[in-house]
Order: C-alpha cells, then sequence, then structure tokens
C-alpha cells in the first residue's frame, strides 16, 4: 500500500459509461489514489468501498461539490493545431487559398524560431487546460525542435497530447517544406526524441499534414514507422471538394484509399474532419478501426461543409471532437460541442425524419467519444476504476462568469448551461492523471 | 458653452457609416460633451477641430487606446426576454411546447414575487452592459408591478431600454394570463409609470406576446395606444411552421396581414424571428418600415429554422439582431453575431450562388442594424456628430481571458477576434449615452 494521499470528490458526477450513454451519479463519489481512479459509486457506499479497500485508516482529501457544480471526466481535443494558435479568429472572410498563404503559412514558418514557439506552445497548453482539453491531439511544427517545445510545454503543464512533428514535402511556400530524406530524418529524431522524454502522457504520433503535402513512398515509409514502433497516426480527410478532386487528380484512388495504401490506416489513427467520406470509405475507415475527428467550428468558419457525425456513428466509424485551431476560432472543446449541436440540427432543418444530436451526444464525442477516437479509451474518457483520473470540477455560480446562476438546478441542466454558454470560468478545477493542473 | 469636461478617445475606431458599409478610421479620435458626440475624425486634426468648436481651453480628458483596443458603437440587442434570463442554456432538448411548459411558463409565473423580479432584472441588465449591450429591447413581465423593476433596473444601471409588459389572454396555463380589459389597463398603467419617471433612456414599448395569445380586438386597443401615444410596438413573427399554421386557422390572414390588420405595423414596429415570411409579407414589411429581429441562437436551439438575413435585407427589410433569451441560450450579442455568421454560412451550403455573410455585415446588424431596426438611428448605432455616444472599449489583449493575444493585429483582426471568439472579459469599458457604465 503506498502511502500517498487518496482523493475523495463528492457530489453530483456525470459521464458516459458507454458509447452514447450518459450516467448521472446524483450524490455520488469518486476515489482516486496516485493516477488512478480506484471507485465511482454512490456516496452512501463509501464507508464500505474504503473497507473494503483497507483504505479506512489511509489518510484522505475530501473535496465535496456544491449544488452548482458538477464532476465530469477530461475534454478531449482530437485535432488541434498548435502553431497556428495566434491567428484564432482571423481571416475567414478569405478564400481558403488565400487563408493559408495569409495567415496559415505564413505564421508557421515563424516556428524556426525557439523562442517563439516556446512562447506560443506554452500558451496553448496552457489555455486548452484552462478550458478543460486533458488530452489534447496536436499538429505541431515542421520543425523538429520546434515540436519539441510542444512536447515540454505539455509536459511541464501536465497534460496528456499526442504531438506530432509536420511531413511536408510538396503543396506549400518553397521556404516551407523538407524534402522527403529530410521529412523522415527528422520525423525519426523526434520519435527518438520524444521517447527519451519518458513521460507517460506524452506522446509522438506520424503526421503526415494531408495527401497532397506528401506523396505515396513518403506516407508508405510513415506506415512503416507506424507499425514498427506501434504509433498514433493522423492527418486530414475530405475537407473540401477542391482538394478531394486534386487527390482523385494526383492518386487515381478514393481518398482513404490513398492512406490505406500507405498501411496509414490503423485502429490508432485518426483522420480530420471527413465530411465528404463516401460509404465504400466509411466502411473501410470502420474495418481499420480509423476514426474521424469532427470539427465543426472549422468545418463552418473555412466553409468546408456540414459534417453529417450520425452518419459516421451509423456507419462504426469512431467519431471524436476537435477544435482545428484556428480553422476553428476557439481552442474550446465547450464551443466544438455547441457548434457540434449547431451542425446537427442546421442538418436536420433539411433532412426528413432526422433527429439532430442533443447535449448528451456531443458530451459523449467531447469525452469517451473522444478518448476512443484516439485509442485512449483504456486510460481515459470516463470513470471506471482502473483508469487514470482526468477530470474537471464544472461550476455554473461563478461570480463575473459570461451567464449567471440565479435558481438551482439539476445536475444533467448543470452540464447543458456549461454545454451552451459555459466557458474556462465555468472550469474550476482540472484533472490529469491524478495531478490537480488547474 | 457647458462647463463639463469634454472627453477625447484616440485610437482605432470602427463602426459602420452607412447601412452594410464598415469604416475603419486608424489612429482617430472621438469628441464627446455629456451625453454626445461634438466630432469624430483622424487624429491629426485634433487641435484644429478643438480650435473650431472653441474647445481649446476647456477641461478634458483623454483617453488613449492600446494597439489591442478598437472602439466600437455600443452593441444592440433588438429581442430579449428578461424574466427567462435564469433558464439561460435549459430545456433544448425538449420539444417546443414541453420547453414552454417545464421551463418558460414555469419561470415567468414566478415574477408575482416583486424580490424575485428585482434580483434577476438587475442581474440581466447588469450582465448585458457587462456583454456590451447598450441599448436592449425587452420582452418583461405580464405583470405590471414587475415589468416596472425591470424599468427600474435600466435606470439604475444607465442602459438604453425599451420595456414592454406582456399582453397574454390566452394559450397559456390558466395561472398566467389575464382578461383583455385587465390587459388593457395595467398596459396603460405601465405606460404611465415608465413615463413619470423621466428617463431619457427608457421608454415602454407595445408588446403583444404573438397573435396566438392575444385576439384582435386587443391587438387593435394596443394599435390605438401606440398611435395615439407615438409608441414603439413589438411581438413575434413566423417563428415556426406549427405556429404560422395556427395563426392561419385563427385568423385566415397571412401571419403579417394579422398584425397590419391591428394597426401594428409601424416604422416603430420590431418583430422578432420572421423565418418563414413569404413575398408578400416582406412587401409588407417593407412598405411599413417594419423591422426584424433575427435571432439565429434561438432558431438554432429551438430547431425553428434559418432565417436567410440576406433575403430580409434584398427585400427592403430593417435588420437587427437578438439573443431571444432564453430561447437563446446566451445575453450576448457577440454570441448573436457569431451564430448569424454560422447560420448564413449554412444557408450557403444549400444555395447556389450565395455569398454568406462576413464579419462586417453582421457587426453592421449588431450596431446601425439594430438601431434602425429600434426606429434609434438618429440617436445611437455609429459614431456621428451630434448622436448620444454610445461605445466599447474592445480589448482582445486581456489576460486570462478565451484566447491569449500572442501577435499584434490591426484594427479590422481585433474585430475579427471580437466577433468570432471574444466575451465580455474582451469590453473593457461601455459608454451609453456619453456616461461610462463599465
Ligand atoms: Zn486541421
Ligand atoms: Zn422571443
Amino acid at each position: 500500500m503506498t502511502s500517498e494521499i487518496v482523493r475523495i470528490i463528492v457530489g453530483n458526477i456525470i459521464h458516459c459509461s458507454k458509447q452514447y450513454e450518459i450516467n448521472t451519479i446524483e450524490k455520488g463519489f469518486i476515489m482516486v489514489l496516485g493516477n488512478k481512479i480506484l471507485a465511482v459509486d454512490n456516496e452512501l457506499a463509501l464507508e464500505e468501498v474504503k473497507s473494503r479497500l483497507n483504505l479506512t485508516d489511509h489518510e484522505t482529501e475530501k473535496i465535496v461539490l456544491k449544488e452548482s457544480q458538477i464532476l465530469i471526466p477530461g475534454l478531449i481535443d482530437t485535432h488541434i493545431h498548435a502553431p497556428q494558435y495566434p491567428n484564432c479568429g482571423l481571416g475567414y472572410d478569405k478564400p481558403l487559398l488565400e487563408w493559408l498563404d495569409i495567415y496559415t503559412y505564413k505564421l508557421e514558418k515563424r516556428y524556426r524560431n525557439q523562442e517563439f514557439a516556446k512562447k506560443v506552445f506554452n500558451a496553448v497548453v496552457r489555455k486548452t487546460l484552462d478550458h478543460g482539453t486533458t488530452t489534447a491531439c496536436y499538429f505541431a511544427s515542421l520543425f523538429e525542435n520546434s515540436s519539441i517545445a510542444l512536447v515540454d510545454a505539455a509536459i511541464k503543464h501536465g497534460q496528456r497530447a499526442f504531438v506530432g512533428k509536420i511531413n511536408m514535402t510538396t503543396l506549400a511556400p518553397d521556404d516551407y517544406i523538407e524534402t522527403p530524406s529530410e521529412s523522415i530524418k527528422t520525423t525519426k529524431k523526434f520519435i527518438e526524441d520524444v521517447k527519451a522524454k519518458k513521460n507517460d502522457l506524452v506522446q509522438p504520433i506520424i503526421t503526415p499534414r494531408f495527401a497532397l503535402s506528401v506523396d505515396m513512398d513518403l506516407m508508405k515509409e510513415l506506415g512503416k514507422i507506424a507499425k514498427e514502433q506501434d504509433l498514433h497516426i493522423q492527418t486530414h480527410i475530405c475537407e473540401n471538394l477542391d482538394e478531394i478532386r486534386l487527390v482523385k487528380e494526383k492518386y487515381n484512388l478514393l481518398y482513404a484509399k490513398v492512406y490505406d495504401e500507405a498501411n496509414l490506416l490503423t485502429s490508432k489513427t485518426v483522420l480530420a474532419h471527413g465530411i465528404y467520406l463516401t460509404e465504400d470509405e466509411l466502411k473501410l475507415l470502420a474495418q481499420r478501426g480509423t476514426s474521424v475527428s469532427h470539427c465543426p467550428e472549422s468545418n463552418t468558419c473555412l466553409k468546408s461543409g456540414l459534417c453529417d457525425v450520425k452518419k459516421l456513428i451509423a456507419a462504426g466509424v469512431k467519431v471524436g471532437l476537435g477544435t482545428d485551431v484556428s480553422g476553428g476560432p476557439s481552442p474550446s472543446i465547450v464551443s466544438a460541442m455547441k457548434a457540434a449541436l449547431d451542425t446537427s440540427v442546421h442538418i436536420s432543418f433539411n433532412k426528413e425524419n432526422y433527429t439532430p444530436m442533443t447535449y448528451a451526444d456531443v458530451f459523449y464525442l467531447a469525452t469517451l467519444g473522444g478518448a476512443e477516437a484516439l485509442a485512449l479509451e483504456d486510460k481515459t474518457g470516463n470513470f471506471e476504476a482502473g483508469k487514470d483520473f482526468d477530470a474537471l470540477i464544472i461550476d455554473m455560480d461563478i461570480e463575473n462568469s459570461s451567464v449567471d446562476y440565479l435558481l438551482g438546478c439539476k445536475p444533467d441542466e448543470i452540464l447543458q448551461k456549461f454545454i451552451y454558454f459555459g466557458d474556462d470560468r465555468n472550469v474550476l478545477n482540472v484533472f490529469v492523471a491524478g495531478k490537480r493542473v488547474k
């Protein structure tokens, strides 16, 4: 038995015990030792559980939640571009190519500068944690050193993260690409450097930008590295119609087949967007266990299209939520939940017999769905004994927050308010792997 | 010449000088005396203007804006239900009638209690001001006394407001309606009581809830009162298809014709929603000078439909933005601007050759458009000499706000960031009629 303090949080707890099943434990408790959840149950069972686990005489720290508070699992951002963070909110009046040139590439080039990289990456990790993102799947930089700066920032602030050095050998400004051999070399170095950190929470992820910024040989090399080292993979797919046309022209294959040919579709692969995936492609993703990161804010701001998440789910594809900063203007998964709801309702206006998602559905996508999308469901996503304790204490009665709390609410109403208008001010505390990081 | 201090704000100024025309004055100034704008110009002209206006020796207070700040006109909420404020964010998973019963009517009844009314109404006025709403057009309560409590709150906190005692004689719970004669009597008393306050900023507004909660005789009486006393009018129109069907059944007229028959369509009338207005109805509204309050967040959350604002504008109908709290979850017009953009983009996905609105368009709707919708364009909505000074200092470089400010931005980029992810924390100062109220 370790001598660590047992942390017990008592109050209203909401999480998804299964896919698309929301579970409210009124007056419950959760017991945490080190990074792990020991038990979750009704408060009435607390003493019995303590004694069963031989913890009666153990030192404990008890947190008792107020009526305006709920405990929920940490939020998971399955797709975020850390270097684009300073551009949040900018340039959505421009056509996509202009947006890329004037804003995105112009900014991303600046990460040759280490000091700039450190400043931005520390800010983005700190801010996403403040918004309740306990796990983030990052596109880092083309530059290996700067990508390591993001790894360091995640470790420093205690966020669970996948960090990917971007591979990009074509279709970008001349002074912002690498050769295929450089790309492989720096990718291998990056993986080694991340592993050398020996941090349980932060892992490297293979990150070809998208099918048009690399070629098949390079993708195959990357697929090989991923397989040999059992790594996660992330990239983009079917974000807009021009892109799909160009991919077809370049590879003469369906978009998903391109990645599959390179062995990039695995059960540890997450693909951003997927708005225009065909039935055949959805079937392929489901077979491979590959997931989609739904980025509703970005899809609207960049005018990409409406992604029908219910169709993806019906096809057996795993789905999580992404902010896609700065395609999306906000680094908050709460904003992504709200946008996913809006998108779903708007889809329902043009489809017969289509029931839009509810707050419970997007809550699943932001928590357990995100964990499944990142193949992390054995570690995080809900409150199951044995999983890591990644959690948020949400409080809708915060002075000087966005909306006043004037009437008592039931736990599920607290969650509704959080999803519909909550922000970082309502995220009172954040725990990652048992450690309080806000 | 008065001895009041002349306030001079120097920095980047953005406003709409005309309909749908955004105007950025880089390094400009605005000069204010009492409640009025004296001059707006380039900073280089400051001394010349001072001397022309005989103000060279006048006592002045100079505010110099930072690079991360802009001065913009105050935001205008053309449709908000003050009593529903405690329900923000609740019940959008319920069908409309259940939402009305379980949440809306149940809460609205409680405003028989004066203390409760004072608590909520002070909170809603304070909070909307904090979000930058310098002018609000309120649905108050069925109860006259409580409606006066909202008038008092607006006066106390210094908000420009229209406040309407609701008329509702049918189609609501038995214990939450009034008889037609009571309705007229309390409305007249309410108008008298508001006028007795002799406050320049707060005016009564005629407020039949909607065509189904009153009958034609009552509406005609209300139309008469509005005409005799030259009052503003507000109500709802064409929010959803069931409602439209029932109005047709009850009156055997097009929805807009019902109000027109009662002389309720004037150039001082604002109608909330208007999603399903026909071409004939739009023509009628344009003829009458009647405006529509576009409430995009509510239209999505209550699953009412997508309102095509560009169609309304093309028909010559004046349009402003509304939060429609708590049909909309947020009391912020910044949220309404973002939602109006999202709605417009989503409409464009299903229409050929349709250019969605930009941040500049929704900025117009939230400022000058709102002023025109409320027939207040001679008083507020932009920075024209002679108008009242209703303004916000926006700062996107606020510590502990929703997103970090990491790179310098041009003034119009500051505005983009504010619209896409800003919140009350970025509203540094609020001025209404020259008085600083935040
Ligand atoms: Zn992306
Ligand atoms: Zn309304």
